[in-house]
């Protein structure tokens, strides 16, 4: 609570070798294999960590490629090696799950401004080696979809048979789909929208300002100067975290219930559980997750609007589509609300896209995608079973 | 933007002398008449800050107690000598105004635990010298009633024709009927909840977080050290400052235009007006409020819970309860939603209470009640005119 004297953090923040040296899979590309940017920036030599799941078959026709949110990872369904903790995605994603490994090749990948292995701020810049920091140029959804596209040329896969994802993971399915038409056969985004809107800006801008106000940031150069922003860092995180939760959850879990004391102590503490539970989520935050990769990322969400890429018409970045769309969304979900999926909805039925729409009962708020919610799972099943069928390779319950 | 060196900034925050000596008129309470709080404290001596605005008539049956919101203050109607803008209420009162000055005599006093005039953590507290900081003793909405009613006592004043403030006012309007119910004729409780609700408490929690992160608060003794955490200050007005809007409002009001520049710059400047505008918003705030009031106040609310004071039943809060109630809720507001002054109608029905409920079509959120919305100030206007009439006071539009 002292905050008087902010001393060097050393041990605090995230681990430097699961950024450099992932204990996932990595594929590094050289100087002369560089990503073209948005920003217009060639960034090269980068690298990209992920994990797989299951069995690629011989025609490489049934990949699912599982995009992740803003502080998610590449370990959807294995340990994740700096939480120790399963995987982000674990009741969706494994044998018998609706993203059923035995009969599914999943791919995840860490994302481009990540800090799980694929190249982001903490990354070491061998121009200077010392850790990026704010040089590494601005990232969009779009790059993260591209680097993502050269990892799968890499593994010698055409075509997608689905890329899913939520919230953030959903607007790179959305991407996928833009992007990349003829090597999407089925886009599932859930909890997603095509833009960042002006609420969804602002919050964000909440979290990057409490880690720039942070001295321990040093204007983005603390891995330099081995200190860590753990306070600012921690700060964004809780705010964030609110906004993922709906009133009524937060009412069900937590309520005005006083945390282990019987009545107020007049004081500030953490006399509610909210607070505690708040404070629990910014403290764990920090040790597995980057402040600069929180801005990165943060500012890729705000800079997505697919609309804006495509001249004004949501429709026209699905023209022609033979993608069939899952698309679904939550009734309690405040920050992405069923509004703007929508609109998504509506874009691909103007486009005369194969679409199915799904508003799925859940008091969690935007948080369900990642819970225990059963019509997710069925839906997400039967669609995947479906779009097997069409695709002509085995579904769960069919021989493979 | 360089959070480097974090130096003593002298210049910034809000002066003394209006925490101390306000511009306002004042009454101090010696130690021989101290206020007693919920926390069990005696807090004397103690003085409280306020504004008044028209004539008391001679019976003395014709005062409106204006209570203002988290970061208000007394100058309801008149220009505030910190900021010196005009009156954050100036729509609302004033002469011919809904609550009209020609008519009515309006009382507007700084909560306790605020910073321009009334007894807060800016104060010196006589037996150190130092202001208090965090030796204030933390005080609840009932608390700052206590203190408007010994202020009510000093003026001479038996009753109040009307209680009447939004948002934490309009907790503090209900608070007045529940602890005074032979004192107030009528109450106005608008954009309000008899309690504050977790999602309420979270964010205020995430704001004090951010004060305390501020190596400047050094614990709550930052005027001692003459220093200020304005950083930390900024952040938490920020991340409040989303909530009092709706995404309606945003949207309209800045969408995702960009700020002075035709296309994004790929950094971490305010490409968009939604981050210029709440870096203004943090920016200027620190320099009419001080943090550890923040922390002060919003304690206050998060503590607030009428149902609990009155053992479990919000409907004993106001048994046998002669005050008659107009209760309002705006559309947009995601903050205080109309569930909430549900709840309070709910149960001043129970108590066979005289109360009448608008639920306002508005799309600003929260803020509203500070805005330009015509069908409140008809409505506050004609709620006003009727109680005048059952008062036996002239009302607008009367002979005086």
């Amino acid at each position: 609570m002292n905050a008087e004297t902010p001393k060097p953090t050393k041990s605090e923040g995230l681990k430097a070798s699961e950024s450099e040296s992932p204990s996932s899979k990595l594929v590094q590309f050289s100087a002369d294999e560089p990503l073209e940017l948005d920003s217009g920036a060639k960034l090269g030599p980068w690298q990209i960590a992920y994990e797989t799941y299951g069995t690629l078959n011989t025609d490489k026709s049934n990949t699912v490629l599982v995009c992740h949110a803003l502080t998610g990872d590449q370990y959807v369904a294995s340990t994740n090696p700096v939480t120790g903790k399963p995987g982000w995605w674990s009741l969706m994603v494994g044998p018998g799950k609706p993203i059923d490994t035995n009969h599914y090749f999943v791919i995840c990948a860490n994302v481009l401004g990540g800090c799980l292995g694929t190249t982001g701020p903490a990354t070491v810049n061998p121009a200077t080696g010392n850790a990026y920091g704010l040089d590494l140029p601005v990232v969009t959804i779009r790059d993260m979809v591209r680097a993502q596209a050269r990892l799968v040329d890499h593994l010698g896969i055409d075509t997608l048979f689905a890329v899913i994802g939520g919230s953030m993971g959903g607007m790179q399915a959305l991407q996928w789909a833009a992007s990349y038409p003829e090597r999407v056969f089925a886009s599932i985004p859930i909890a997603a929208a095509a833009r960042h809107t002006s609420q969804n800006i602002a919050f964000h801008e909440v979290g990057r300002q409490a880690i720039m106000a942070d001295p321990n940031w040093r204007s983005g150069n603390y891995i330099q100067e081995d200190v860590r922003p753990t306070k600012g860092l921690a700060v964004a995180r809780m705010a964030a975290h609110v906004t993922y939760m709906s009133d009524e959850s937060l009412h069900q879990k937590f309520g005005r219930n006083l945390q282990d004391r019987d009545n107020l102590t007049f004081g500030f503490d953490a006399d509610f559980q909210i607070e505690s539970y708040l404070r629990h989520q910014g403290m764990t935050f920090v040790d597995r997750f980057d402040a600069n990769s929180y801005l990165y990322v943060t500012r890729a969400m705000d800079y997505f609007d697919l609309t804006e890429e495509f001249n004004g018409s949501l429709a026209n970045a699905f023209k022609g589509t033979d993608t069939r769309f899952c698309i679904m969304s939550f009734t309690s979900d405040w920050l992405f609300p069923t509004s703007e999926s929508r609109s998504v909805v509506k874009a691909l039925n103007a486009a005369a896209a194969n679409v199915s729409f799904v508003e799925i009962d859940s008091d969690r708020g935007h948080d369900s995608f990642l819970l225990n919610v059963p019509e997710m799972f069925e839906t997400i099943s039967g669609f995947l079973t479906g779009a097997a069928r069409a695709r002509g390779i085995p579904a769960p319950g069919e021989k493979t």
